[in-house]
């Protein structure tokens, strides 16, 4: 019998790369290599820096097989629970902290510009257009609370229009949309800055409550011996032309899991007090029945102070990696 | 009205790290130390690379919303298709080059020994006993192969008795599970190496063919601009009391797609050619019909040459870490 070589001479039938020798440290190269027909610069680099830090973390944790597929069988019950409603990975993701940085990547704040919080599975687009002094809430076990903020932009100039989307939980940790009797949006509504910059309604003080922990998640939790619980907030989104879009939460000073949120959603400058509201302001806003008062003023960055943050930081994450700083940074995603 | 602070004082109600300035930079150490009361130290060190690569991959890609919300929906949707026997979230390890990785980390080779190869979505357990010279593939479209091989260890024994799992694509380049009138194994055995450490085995020649590509794992070759084909090749796994499981695979040297396999499993020592058979040969194990030989010596590490090599590996790789060496490796996963 003909004895035959094992190896090869890396004969000339080859699409890309040539198979080598691979090894540990070779194959993360030669895997980005095998993309590099991609026509779109800003993903291939997305990729390129995504496959060095997966490789990087299987070769510092020595990562097993057992620990591999375990890790992927989570990450495809992960999947499998989503529905319309319940976006799992969106939550791993925010017990990651991978949210909470992402949205400090994408909306860079100037000083004096109200820090950003995580948007949180619990917004809904059908929440009712309200007028200043509404009632966002119709839950009649929850303690009144009047809220009143102002928004301004940077130079302390009285933002007018600008569209607030507001909500919270119920006194018992729930959001209407968790509701199966839902009927219509409740602890919920969109107001408009008027021309003094304020905006204010009638809501309830809000309660801590666990994020959803029956699926993978719960288990992550379970077995990292971690609580699953938010500290008391509200949420707030603001909308307006010319200004960066904000997504943030004001969190209430003595709520329990202030300091350990599940989420990594508090930042000192949002946390707040409630206060006892005084006879002024009740008689001024025609409020009956309210002893609570939350205030804060929140201040937007305009889309050219975001802007030139979001320049900034690209060129200096890039030049730090060694990269030309002309790489597109902001290519939309195509996937 | 009273004037409000917007920052607090740390308050001691604290459960974990006090509420911070949090940051782009800082985020990441409060994450992990979210997760310090985590009893198991493997997984809280497997957690803390995670936790740093996945923050170090949105820093300096300057991840947007947009860009972080495409890749979740990716993820979601990887786990959406799975089912008992379509595992997109493995798929999507290989074409990642992260299984070939996985198995190069976990499955260390000392010098001699063959290398290792990804083993694939089609793998089943229910392949038949099959003595050496029996067929393993009914295909009368395939072009009749003689596969002979040897498996010794690294001193030049032959090994007896070693389980030898062969299995591979029929000339359509499609597996036996893969059909939907499938009513028994084909394209599949496993043998036991002989006294002299000898199993051979008639087949057919293999063909290349795609990887599933209907879903997301589709779109994103699709997109990166990258073929989803797999070089003609042979599945093959070893099992033998006191040496490392070995899986495998050899690589048609002449099939198209050799050198840019979509799955990253090719390795220059897996390269082989095929040969015409010569009379001697067809002779001496009795062979009609078949014109083509295959011929391959496999050397299998012993348990304690890979016990030694992970050890001394998972050391080097703390070290470069900056970590205790005696930090546990090979804790069994609890997720």
């Amino acid at each position: 019998m003909a004895s035959v070589k094992n190896a090869t001479d890396g004969a000339p039938n080859a699409q890309g790369p040539v198979a080598v020798d691979l090894d540990i440290d070779n194959i993360t190269e030669y895997v980005i290599n095998g993309f590099n027909k991609n026509a779109d610069v800003r993903m291939k680099f997305i990729f390129e820096r995504l496959i060095t830090h997966i490789h990087d973390f299987a070769r510092e944790t020595r990562l097993t097989t057992d620990e591999w597929r375990t890790g992927l069988d989570w990450l495809q019950a992960c999947g499998q629970i989503c529905t319309k409603d319940r976006k799992e990975l969106i939550t791993v993701s925010d017990i990651f902290g991978l949210s909470t940085l992402v949205d400090e990547i994408d909306h860079p704040k100037p000083p004096g510009a109200t820090e950003g919080s995580i948007l949180g599975p619990f917004h809904s687009l059908d929440a009712e257009e309200k007028t200043n002094g509404d009632h966002i809430s119709s839950d009649a076990d929850g303690e009144p609370l009047f809220v009143y903020c102002t928004v301004k932009d940077t130079q302390g100039n009285p933002i007018s229009g600008a569209r607030v989307h507001v909500w919270e939980a119920d006194s018992h940790g729930e959001y209407d949309i968790e509701k199966a009797d839902r009927t219509r949006p409740d602890g919920r509504g969109i107001l408009r800055s008027n021309e003094q910059g304020e905006f204010y309604f009638n809501a309830i003080t809000p309660t801590p409550y666990p994020i959803l922990c029956d699926g993978p998640v719960g288990k992550f939790f379970e077995i990292a011996g971690r609580h699953e619980y938010r500290p008391a907030h509200i949420h707030f989104m603001f909308e307006c032309e010319g200004f960066d879009k904000l997504i943030t939460a004001l969190y209430l000073r003595d709520s329990k899991y202030r300091d350990s949120d599940a989420v990594f959603g508090v930042k000192r400058s949002l946390v707040v007090d409630i206060h006892e509201l005084d006879a002024e302001t009740a008689a001024k806003y025609n409020l009956s029945g309210v002893n609570k008062l939350l205030r804060y003023d929140f201040v937007l960055a305009s889309d050219s102070e975001a802007n030139a943050l979001r320049e900034r930081h690209s060129a200096a994450a890039l030049k730090a990696l060694g990269r030309d700083a002309s790489l597109p940074s902001h290519v939309p995603p195509t996937l």
